[in-house]
């Protein structure tokens, strides 16, 4: 996993935590190159859509100068929520890859499970449970800290 | 309907027509003051998640410096789709008021039913169906005149 974008996911998913986020991190990548990096800053911003997944999109579409991100790939170090999930249909990202399982917040392989709905117009290809022990682990100490 | 923040949506939604985006509108209320509002502007902002419902909440809160809007309404001109339905309960808006509904690409009763989903943690109020043939008609018209 040495070179995998999921890294930087990560070290972004740690960069979030540290300043009192809850740890996600996300990465675009095209063609090998990284388009956008992001770790969620709801708090920061005062934005409740201010999701790693969201942010790093976001840059992404605005960097390329277009509204769908056809041919990228998005490196998340958690399953996404609905919200995200949805956002990823609708930016045309081509493939998804996602570090640890969310039974009680995801939307892609829980919940709504946005990907399988009739009306969703565009599916990624979805690769999930990367590095699923490390990936758990950053939000599991992150909430244990808390308490 | 005329003292209905519903116009004011359906008025963003018509000036995002004019600058040739999807005609969507809406608005964020709290207490009777209008707190937000925006119309979709993906295309121009090249961001697959610039939808009026996205910009309005992210508007409202980053205005509070809050990131929830805990006792703030929306009104939008059209049934939000997924992502914006998510982002909605993420942003724990009390009430949601829409017009249209959108059986293609709506999120909160078509696709997905966001709000019905045993893990979505906050359902707003839902009241659906406003001025539905004026709504409906804003977003006809313009993909009529688009073909």
């Amino acid at each position: 996993m040495a070179d995998s974008p999921l890294v930087l996911a990560l070290a972004e998913a740690a960069a979030a935590g540290d300043r009192g986020e809850v740890p996600v991190g996300a990465v675009v990548v095209r063609d090998g190159v990284v388009l956008a990096r992001a770790g969620n800053r709801v708090l920061e911003l005062r934005d409740p859509t201010a999701h790693a997944e969201i942010l790093a999109l976001r840059q992404a579409a605005t960097g390329l100068g277009q509204s769908r991100l056809d041919g990228c790939d998005l490196w998340v170090s958690l399953e996404p929520c609905p919200m995200c999930a949805a956002a990823i249909a609708l930016s045309h990202i081509r493939r998804l890859h996602f570090g640890a399982y969310d039974p009680k917040g995801g939307g892609v392989d829980h919940g709504p499970r946005i990907f399988d709905q009739p009306t969703c117009h565009h599916r990624p290809e979805v690769v999930g449970g990367l590095a699923e022990a490390e990936c758990a682990a950053l939000l599991k100490n992150f909430f244990r800290d808390r308490r």
